[in-house]
């Protein structure tokens, strides 16, 4: 069993002030059902670093790990039980760590209180939907007024191989020495890379100010634990608004290699930019890895072509092993969003204008019986097309590394996916290429598949 | 009639990042009842520069002046219309005017959409009010975690003499010498020396960040603009919550001279700090002025020993034509409530721990009928007797100088007050020297009574 | 005899890292001839509340005041014995004072060790006088790069009428209001005045790094002890380093009323702006008072057109009761010099253009000798007569207010000056004009001439 | 040939308010015997990508490199010609590696003008000696008032195995979370490890200003090119000053695994800490590496014992594969001389407490004669044979990688050193085991000794 401390410590900044009745819904989380919500987040922070992928085995490995929130007149205080010894420095724990806690528990509560319990956002509107990611961004300090553009979201896999990492890493020190940040889902592998790439960048440019901006949500956190370099931590409520913030606060979005998440991330990407209102909104795009992900990039830029159609080739760039080169177009597209944005008027900090449909904001439960119900085909408009595929990858992941679908692919066996012939063939090979390159799992474990394609 | 000037400004820092929902809210405000209340105070603001304490008087003499939120994709935009010329600078507004307008435009919209809209605080409970208040001060960014106590509530007349005056900038002068900040209600007078004072004596100090924090609200703010000194203005809904904001948010209080307002807000100060609950918190009360104010407060001295009783005496000192001390004294005093508050765990910067009876709490509605209510004798408890004078001098106050409260005397004639014999004699003897000494109006009008005693 | 208070203090910011060495040089100072020089300054800076402008009546009343160095290994302490009382607050010194103390020592020891004692400097060329006034400046923090020209020097008498000091403090606010900054010599009246209205109207404008600039000299301290609003303050060697401190830092100069102290600046400003080389570079002057001042300035006016003829107007403006057209005229006057330097690549914070002759930097000893040899008359270059007329009020001057001069009045009797018949008769006019303005001493005292005209 | 690339840049900070003087000055350095110095460092600073240590190669590689100081009435800017292309990002320079620019300027030409130039320290004395190097290093900024004791030292070999450099990022790792910065004489290996390592921990504690201290000299730099991880760079005349102010900044030394260089280094500092008056000073110092390097660090060891005595032993500790064990014992180290400077009231920022002895300040000029001359033998006190035998290294450090020192073994053969037998047999034995652990030069290349033993 690893090393444990217990201790009490204060919260960091974004809790510093709260009323009485804040303090007593915050201690409430103990008794309520949010406690369990609360906990498992806390400790995937508190767990930064450690290499496993796996949130049950966390769990298991800390079991007896527990967190409460005491109340003081004066504010809160965080009661730590067993906790992941280290996250400590003799006895202290790591500020970063410390704000990431507070973040955690800023975003639970807020999310709990202010969008969950309180009528104010309808969230089966797209505006609505909208609006709430919003707030939760702004609550969260994310949106910042005075700042250019800089923010580049980093996509890809947690479980790249080490060339694949150091690549990661080489592209993002490109663009932190031109002065851009990065903002990724803030785990291992892809996500961890171009922030520390950047962050040796920004050192050598002596940008103090570089952000590097985390956002997660509580069904993947334990799996990807927040690098603390990550100095900014927001999580989401699930992978729909997840994938919305990305979309709105990043100026330009770098795919790397990675596995089904990846995937689900370009499907859900292409199909809100491939709709005809956002067809003159510009937004760079780029697909990059070293030489050995050329194929990766081809099959997946093949399956796009098969069923998003041509035109999505339009929407990004594949440049494979050139760094540098990835983050002069980056530094170049985003010069033409600041440009795009000034002359509109629209807000840097936070795309108003992408037009996002429903079917890509609405929650998608990966059970058995919806994961069968999908309808994969092309007898329906190309983004709803997409938003299938979206929701099929997003199951894989669930039935890959989320605690509920785990559990649920452990009672009643593999999801089935139905698709048309030649899609499902498409589909197969694809999900195939991703299993036999090691891509489903962090390497040296097996995987078995959570699905099978009917 | 005097110069005017139209323009459209950007409004400075919290209604930086709003959401387009709130953009639309707030555009609305031209639309909606909400209207006419942005307007009277946004003219306010604007005239800070004037002298007069008739908002009636003000609102006439521009009653051309209109406000506008403009929407625009990247904020809002203030549009106005025949503004107040003295508030610019060769076509540029002060930036000082410019950040009040935003926090008048703030609160506004906050206790609108927030407290009255929302069905989040139960404004009929103690408990639920002063979360209100401590929701709108935090809102205003008035609640700095990491300061140490250093706020000194100034109260006293808008309408004094320059002598007093002079005498107000002395104590502001000393105190700020000695680390303090200053808070009032934002108006001239005795709202306004302590803070030049203090001014010059924080520059002398090198205090940089000194805060000059102004408490007004829409009924008064007309009467009692904003002089631009004050670097943090909040806008209270009504005089009870900003009387609470007042004992809530300082560390110490010092009462000049004034009239029936100061009168009012005596009351409201001993009546809290008399119920016992309250009787162990440290709470620092001096009572100043120059040696031609010694009768004043003698006056308002033996005013409270008969109505409130002798040990009312103990909870203030009267210290005449001393600056000097009392800002030692003031020094002593909050040094005694820090170590008071870090012994105990509270907060710095909201004393949650005093207890606010509902009496002081609920909004006093001072129509003919309601003041004609009031119970003026000794047959109740000392804090009930007190609540009720309070809202006796609230209504002459309104009487004297609230837009609606001037409109209902011009209709109707004075308020009718009912006492007990004796309290009436002193009562009246208590207002009569108001008059006498010329504090019930700017100096070298004459004042017609809007009460008569009964 | 006045509060006294004995204590030891550590010294501001540029004495904080010094070398044992230079820590020996400093404690030195108590036995060196520093010593003396170094106790009357400091008695000066700390006497600022004082409103009176006889050096030697400071120096009496305060004849006990001592001041030593102390080493230690960390530094140096200061250890002040009967210092005036004012200076402190509740035994602790005001800040801005203590770093006023802390100025002085660093240029009275900078001056002595890198400028009199080094052979660095060849003070007998102009290049090598400005290079040290250079130095000066930028070893007490004055020359700051990174700041666009803002910077007004405020000229005019320390003993002028509370209309006439009034109305600079309504010049300074609107000043202010334009975002520039004052620097003045520092004492009571037209240098203090400007700085304060200043100080306001930054205060309105958030304006939080105003600088407020004094160019003191140690023969002048003690008649016009620095105000603590000054947040930096030089010490320059002699008055004619001082003066060229003023033309070469400021970026636009106003003269207020005043003596012939005020006449001597204007004949220095004139004499060097009149030279050919510095005739196509900008530099905005303004003579204003109040209406009352009309007069002085049409005679001064007169005398300059008389003695530096007529294109000498064409540098300066007239303007009369007119604070807002004065503010007006200086911001846009600054703006040209702001554009000029840029155009010409010229440093912003000190103007090495401008060319200074070697007869406006030689220190002038105002003996009796040297006053009775002065040539005043035509029959020479213009900017030679003005550096002549500029000696003889700098005489008068010393004779005035310096010690050494009262001395040495006290001693032989009134100065002698020799000037040509109509000459002589103009000068005559005008100095009995400010003796019957009463601008030669402060306001009550009778004034006794300390010079006769031959 | 590699890329290069021509242009004009303006300096960084402490070269902006120049007076024309100085700037002519700089200017000359074109024309002076600085030019060729200025060209050298500019180089290596620029160069600061490369791996090779050869000072040689590089001046070899970019032999058409040059830089000239240019005149500007605003300042200075520095014109390049052929620089290597990798100090820039699409044509702009890293920021980091301008600010090094800078500095390599600022003290060159204040080495020239203030130390060497004028007869202000008496370099001959140990006390001016000492004050020079405080004055280069206050000149630099590096003397930092207001900072608490927390500058490790790093020494170690530029030329280190991958296992090693890995174990020296790790120590850094941990110092860093301890809030500990990072001094080292800023080339690879183990002066760049434990930066990397630092900046992590830095960024994880969010300790925006942590310190990269970089101590060079002219000798040594091209072989060792400043890291741009280092913010702040210092390049002292010579080696002897450049170990000084080691010594006298850092508050604590770490030695990891290196060659001569690291065995000079550890021969100064304990001849200094062995004199007797330095018996009570508290100085932290670690001899510490990965398990492979035990053995090298027993070696040392038995030498130091051998040759200094057994009480050397008693002034560093020898901790193996331990880096939290390290870093804890630092952090303790200088927990307590924090104490003990607050206890003597002795400066943070500068040792001038410690004793160092004229034959460790005297610069040894590596000479073949002055090599064979030095007395290597137990006939003299403790620390003048330290003195000594660091010489003696000093030299072969010279022959190995200083461009003097390899043009005279290039044309006179290898140094001869003379010793007593049993000292021969010793020092024959460390050396040989340096060569064999290939610690002469960096790794691939073969070791040509630049010495023989007699």
């Amino acid at each position: 069993m690893p090393g444990t401390l217990s201790t009490t410590i204060s919260p960091e900044g974004s809790l510093e002030v709260l009323s009485q009745h804040e303090v007593n819904r915050l201690r409430d989380t103990s008794a309520s059902g949010l406690h369990d919500l609360l906990r498992r987040c806390a400790l995937a922070v508190l767990n930064c670093g450690s290499p496993t992928d796996d949130g049950l085995a966390v769990m298991e490995a800390y079991r007896d790990f527990d967190i409460e929130v005491l109340q003081e007149d004066r504010g809160i205080r965080l009661k730590l039980s067993n906790a992941p010894a280290e996250a400590f420095v003799d006895g202290r724990m790591i500020r970063g760590i410390r704000e990431h806690l507070s973040s955690v528990l800023r975003d639970i509560v807020y999310v709990f209180n202010e969008i969950q319990q309180q009528p104010r956002f309808d969230l089966s509107t797209s505006e609505g939907t909208s609006n709430a990611v919003f707030h939760i961004l702004r609550n969260a300090g994310t949106l910042k007024a005075s700042r250019e553009p800089s923010l580049v979201v980093c996509w890809g896999g947690h479980s790249i191989s080490r060339e694949e990492y150091d690549y990661t890493k080489d592209v993002g020190y490109h663009l932190g020495l031109r002065d851009l940040d990065i903002c990724t889902g803030c785990g291992p592998g892809a996500m961890k890379g171009p922030m520390k790439g950047a962050n040796v960048a920004h050192a050598k440019q002596r940008r103090h100010n570089g952000r590097y901006l985390g956002i997660s949500e509580p069904g993947i956190i334990a799996a990807e634990s927040p690098n603390p370099i990550v100095n900014e931590l927001v999580i989401m409520p699930d992978i729909e608004k997840r994938l919305e913030a990305f979309v709105r606060v990043g100026h330009g979005i770098i795919v790397f290699p990675g596995g089904v998440g990846t995937a689900e991330e370009i499907l859900y990407l292409l199909g809100i930019l491939l709709h005809p209102i956002n067809a003159d909104t510009p937004f760079p795009v780029i697909f990059t890895g070293p030489q050995s992900a050329a194929e990766y990039f081809q099959r997946i830029d093949e399956f796009l072509a098969y069923t998003l159609g041509d035109e999505a080739r339009d929407r990004y760039r594949i440049l494979i092993d050139d760094p540098v080169g990835v983050a002069r177009a980056m530094r170049k597209g985003i010069d033409e969003v600041t440009e795009f944005r000034r002359a509109n008027n629209d807000a840097f900090y936070y795309n108003w204008r992408l037009n996002v449909q429903p079917g890509f904001q609405q929650p998608f439960e990966p059970t058995h019986a919806a994961m069968a119900a999908l309808a994969l085909h092309h007898d329906q408009p190309v983004h709803e097309l997409a938003a299938n595929l979206r929701r099929a990858f997003s199951g894989i992941v669930a039935g890959n590394v989320k605690e509920p679908g785990i559990r649920a692919i452990e009672a009643k066996g593999p999801f089935h996916l139905h698709a048309e012939p030649e899609l499902m063939a498409r589909l197969d090979e694809l999900l195939n290429s991703f299993v036999a390159q090691g891509r489903m799992k962090l390497p040296g474990s097996h995987y078995v598949p959570c699905y099978t394609l009917k």
